[in-house]
């Protein structure tokens, strides 16, 4: 059974190796897969949006285990987290539940399993891993931990259409520098492939066209297009989006359709 | 089976925890293994000369997935190529063919197979991973897509001997600063071990010992040896060549033994 | 088996994805498992570090591949280090010995299995690899090279006690910006949790309230507590005390308990 890991840890440290030992010490044959490492240090909105990007392409019982916990130490209580395909186990500070809504959740529980030498420090190693590793077994969360009353959500932003005016934020960045923004299918309500957008943003105005794909336009140019997320991204083809115009997770930009412009004129 | 993986997608986003989940969906057997993912943003040279540099170490019927795709979105077909020992898989841009080449090709296909919810900007997921999988399962190329009447290739630099003056660049940079040079065995007829090599640069000119190995120098010594793939490669020892001597990849190189000069002289 | 590998090759190249290839080659099945492969480059100490921190979660009998070798290239000798729960494969430079002796040496050999196609620079392909995955299919180490009768030990820093006051270094930072001190159980015998400890540093003094978790303290704080390895580490809370503070490995610091302040005083 596959045991995917999404962490803040980086790969520099020992904290991964040690996690995989633990999970290879109770499950030899676990399938182990990494997602990322990097999310940003304790940045729990964007390790939710990686989870919530990466999980639905793994097979059926995979377990995700996602750590990126800005609170360790403090009461938080460790999750599993049963879904109608997946298991996810984490910190209940939100990082797990769009993921988990969107498959739809079925039974949360704390876990109360723990490696016998515990620290304080490193839930990752002493709670998360053998929780993961014993669900990839096929042993039942009930067997672990105590059903959760309640536990904490956490909304990745949407966008807001007004007047012909997407309201919406820069959600992610990727390696590319290719800009996510929350606006989704409002796209289609105010403009068509083809027309040019323009979008306002904290640090000056955009001219973006509207296109398929990628290949639709010439190095250099700013075009924006639904990515393979479902979102409207910002790209800059055979460059970065986010360094030409100097956005960044969290920004927010108003998108229209240019007044009267199509491609042609611009 | 081995389904080996090298793209320019980083580590830090969904992308290649993604193309692994697609893999496990398909075969949760697989032996994944990860070649490297931080190939520089679209450079498609360099991407060719690391699969080139790894793929002979692998077991026959290993499966490669490279994806370094400057035109993703335009009508470049996906390939496999089966090769004397291996698959390769990725975009028809001269990315596998170094490689492929140099094992001998003996069937080249356009991937026709296709994930059911298919994206148009992100083939590695919807085209290249399936692909690769169904491969590792054993499944035969023809099932997958159509025979290629042709495919492009693209050919790794090579030196030029011209009286005495190796004329070559720099095709490759370690993690290490170590400078790897388009020259091979052209050295062993302008010098021998115990030389210095006068390397003429962009940035100025470098006397180089030219010895068998690493150890043979002193701490901050620029030396030149044949690597472990077979290139003359510049390096400062316990130091990066590509540093101290301000060298990258594209980088025009003249080398030659210097006149009448031994190491004892230096 | 489980094979590990700690390098500091980086994952950009294709060092990683040839040993890996290796590896599978002789021992198909191998669980490969990365530690890490962003050791600064020939930083012996880190990697030993690194990897004496790592080891003990891996299941009895895996095989773990530490390279790290500023003296690639000379005739240091690679070693097999059996323990008492496992095999350490790597250069002779002291790299393994703080892992290797706290699990329990029992044997000690010099390789002299080989690739057929040896390079003179890249041991981990041709000596370290191989090595590992036959010891992985559990053949004997007898089998694979000579005994040796001495090899080169490295101490990790320790501490001093002197006056009340502790003589410590900084020996590792991580991803956080956390650092570790070589002091351990010193701790306890100046201060008690809830004290002010007064650290001095090459940088400056820095006072950190002595607590048991990160959780007890307010974003911005400098904290210090004995970490899940055991050490007494500085850490700013939602920030970075090697930024903060300007310390790296190697930085000499002196921590005591301040006369007579409590937190509430601070």
């Amino acid at each position: 059974m596959a045991v995917a890991l999404l962490t803040d840890f980086g790969t520099r440290d020992y904290f991964v190796g040690v996690m995989k030992g633990v999970i290879l010490s109770i499950n030899p044959r676990a399938q182990i897969v990494d997602i990322t490492h990097d999310i940003p240090p304790q940045d729990v909105l964007t390790g939710a949006f990686v989870l919530k990007a990466a999980y639905r392409w793994f097979p059926p019982r995979t377990v995700f285990v996602a750590v990126v916990d800005p609170g360790v130490g403090t009461e938080r209580a460790p999750l599993i987290v049963k879904t109608r395909h997946y298991y996810f186990v984490g910190p209940d500070n939100g990082l797990l539940s769009p993921a988990a809504e969107e498959d739809g959740v079925e039974e949360v529980y704390h876990i109360t399993t723990r490696l016998p030498e515990t620290s304080r420090t490193f839930h990752g190693r002493d709670v998360f891993a053998p929780a993961a590793a014993y669900l990839s077994l096929g042993i039942e969360p009930r067997m672990l931990g105590v059903p959760a009353t309640s536990w904490r959500r956490l909304e990745l932003p949407k966008a807001r259409l007004e007047g012909g005016v997407i309201h919406a934020r820069v959600i992610y960045v990727d390696r590319f520098g290719n800009v996510y923004t929350s606006a989704r299918d409002e796209v289609e309500k105010v403009a068509s492939l083809g027309d040019v957008l323009c979008v306002e943003t904290p640090r000056g105005a955009i001219k973006a066209k509207y296109v398929e794909t990628y290949g639709k336009a010439s190095p250099g140019d700013t075009v924006a297009l639904i990515n393979s997320e479902g979102y409207l991204e910002l790209a800059v083809v055979m460059g970065s989006a986010a360094a030409t115009h100097g956005l960044k997770p969290g920004d927010e930009v108003k998108i229209k359709k240019c007044d009267d412009l199509r491609t042609e004129e611009v």
